[in-house]
């Protein structure tokens, strides 16, 4: 059984401007002032589930167990989609159903999910454009607060999971793609040490520039060079030293990287 | 009485990155560590006070009773533009007189306004262009750790208000404008339930498009279309679904906003 | 000996929306929940270690004996830069060894530098390059719940400084730099009272414009004009009344500033 510990995090597209963020927190902390509340982000592009749901997968797992997590990235709002709270080892996750969950399910694998059905939990009147102040936050504050898992609402047997880009490994070549594009303009890659194990990363080929081997270090290559390493998520990442490898190579979300190995 | 509950939150145009809110938040924290500091924002754009009115009327009505919030959008910093601390049924607000409580005052009757003259609870020693740091920022610790409110300075008899601006109903028809532009892109008009009462909405036009009826949510229209549906702040908003009215429509705010309604 | 209190500060240039930000403050919380996290900013421009120095030396001296400042703008990251942990009569500074402590040791006298070495508070699997989830962020958290410092590792005899722009005063002259431009486009230079003393500032002078002589506030000025005042930082500022001066001068970091004094 989670026990839950007091802390809520908050990751949003909603920027901070209107004052939308502004509202959840009052929400949070009027159900009860001893919550404490830390913002992940509020900066992720409107509306890009993909993007929140890699946020989710970096940023999330390090917390103490027992943390509420809650997570408003909803071009849905208003419509059918489910919202839904994922009880996994170590955390709650209070979200629209929507694929937030896709990365994060392989790090923390999800126990259950309940349908949020509990309207004595939300706000008195849920408006149809703003769950994150009506639904989301008053839910996150309640099960932070000590209420009971159960009482969310039924069961799900199903939610949405993204497409997860997959690596085709073929004889010594892992060809796959870039996942994310981080605030650097590093380019974060969906092949890892599992893809290669114990062979000898030799090429690396991305938009048609062929960098060698894996790096140590952004420091390992000149300022303003391209390279390789193995990243802060344990995948391969090519950066530029000093640089923005996003801008000086125009690659974004989605586009091709290869791997050449070398036999072990 | 009010009573203080110990949190403040803070709205300004300082954006983080030249350290002003980090100074804020040590001053605070230096007057009584145990205060908790929730951020509401400090991106509303620079010097536009209209924006961090609406913003505060959008957040702060959700807090507990008892919240000190803390607002700086301060473009006569050094003027003679008075410094006040007012306070409503829930809530201290402390800011500059410019029309920061414009839109809040709806929603939150004014009870009393003071002057801040009380310089034994500032900083030691006060700048002519950052009144955050060294008036509203200490002056608003003091009262949230239970500072007494008429120690802050003589009532005040006017404050000043930026002008409403008014929506005008002439037999099936509200004329209104544009309040506000979200971070999405949705125009929040200043036309409410209250402007059309029991009457049905038949057509809203914004920029000689002329969109059928409310609809319940973003999701009731195809994506990549537009709509109008009634917000989450209780008014008229139009937005596209998945998309951005602001940018579709080349609309801001200011511009003209018609409803034609039905007989009931 | 410094006492801690219990607070963290953070300044970083990863922005939030990776999710960066979001594993350090979990990493924070884990090894103490109870310790209190105040976001300065993450907002400084990528790599940019002069911006980094220049928002710890306006932001941290605010804050209550005691607090640990963790600041990770690191463009070396995985090379042989030092880790450090900085002691000065109020705070722990951790931070890469860069040039981050340059503008705050002027007001903050360093007493002892520590290099970390202590890998036991830090993560278990060291990224190359993310430092400030592995290491910044996890000694920071074991000092602020009380770790002793003698413990961070070997004391440091030097560190890295930036060159300190110097101001020339010749005669009924002096000569300076814009230092710093701020959200507002306020341009900061590095030509404080101590350079001018009890001499008269007669005319100031950017970019061939002639400023005549310190105004008291911007509003001492039409709007739209420009104006030379001591701003907060006890330097000299030229800004615009309720605009821009950066972009209506086209002058921004290391532009000369020529300030012309009266003989007092």
């Amino acid at each position: 059984m989670l026990k839950v510990n007091g802390l809520i995090t908050l990751t949003t597209d909603f920027d901070t401007k209107d004052g939308y963020v502004g509202a959840m927190k009052g929400v949070i902390a009027n159900i009860d002032p001893d919550l404490r509340i830390l913002d992940i982000t509020h900066a992720i592009p409107p509306q890009d589930i993909r993007a929140g749901a890699l946020c989710l997968a970096n940023a999330t797992p390090f917390y103490p167990r027992g943390t509420v997590h809650i997570a408003v990235i909803d071009p849905g709002v208003g419509s059918k989609r489910a919202a839904l709270v994922a009880e996994t080892q170590h955390y709650f996750y209070v979200l629209p159903d929507n694929g937030l969950l896709t990365h994060l399910a392989e790090i923390e694998p999800i126990l259950q999910v309940r349908r949020i059905d509990n309207t004595s939990w939300c706000c008195e009147s849920i408006s149809n454009s703003f769950h994150g102040r009506d639904i989301f936050a008053p839910v996150g504050a309640h099960l932070a607060a000590g209420a009971v898992f159960d009482d969310v609402g039924p069961v799900m047997d199903s939610w949405i999971t993204l497409p997860l880009p997959q690596v085709v490994t073929q004889d010594q070549t892992c060809i796959g793609e870039v996942l994310d594009v981080d605030i650097y303009g590093n380019l974060i890659t969906n092949i890892s040490r599992k893809h290669f194990q114990d062979k000898k990363v030799a090429t690396v080929i991305i938009a048609e520039m062929k960098l060698h081997g894996l790096k140590r270090s952004f420091a390992a290559v000149p300022p303003g060079e391209l390279l390789a390493m193995i990243g802060s998520r344990d995948c391969i990442e090519i950066a530029v030293n000093g640089g923005n490898a996003a801008r000086l190579l125009n690659v974004g979300r989605g586009d091709a990287v290869r791997v050449l190995l070398n036999p072990s």
